[in-house]
């Protein structure tokens, strides 16, 4: 598949899941290769509460539809890394 | 790390998941080398129905704590393969 465009809003997000979708920080799941439908559908559950998630809502409430989507697109693009050590 | 021992449920979560984390069905996300303390919480959030998926309530409710934790490290202990094609 082909790399989508680096998203502009993907500073927002790599701040916990890092820029190539490897978690940075505990609790923060990695999103590198995961499913395109699964994170869509996440992020509506975020956004509509289904999801509560406070910090995510937060993140993404201001972001577009259009935005979140291509966010999706690029974390799912991804290839994952291999964790140097799991906790 | 060393890989875990089999866990003797897998087969349940396997269907959906596949035995080495990458999902086989739409909706299903891969969980190969995903943090464990992201699915510690997951399983969590799901049995207590903080998130709200039918499925996996129904899924683990019958599975005890230990069995659950043991598919958490098998899990995480895996290896993501690159997926053929998104979505």
């Amino acid at each position: 598949a082909e790399m989508p465009p680096k998203p502009v809003r993907l500073g927002l997000c790599a701040a916990c899941h890092g820029e190539t979708g490897m978690a940075q920080i505990p609790g923060a799941p990695n999103l590198a290769g995961q499913k395109l439908d699964y994170l869509r559908n996440a992020l509506k559950d975020y956004r509509d509460g289904s999801r509560n998630v406070p910090l995510m809502r937060a993140a993404i409430g201001p972001v577009s539809d259009a935005d979140l989507d291509q966010l999706a697109r690029w974390y799912s693009a991804q290839t994952p890394q291999p964790s140097a050590a799991q906790p």
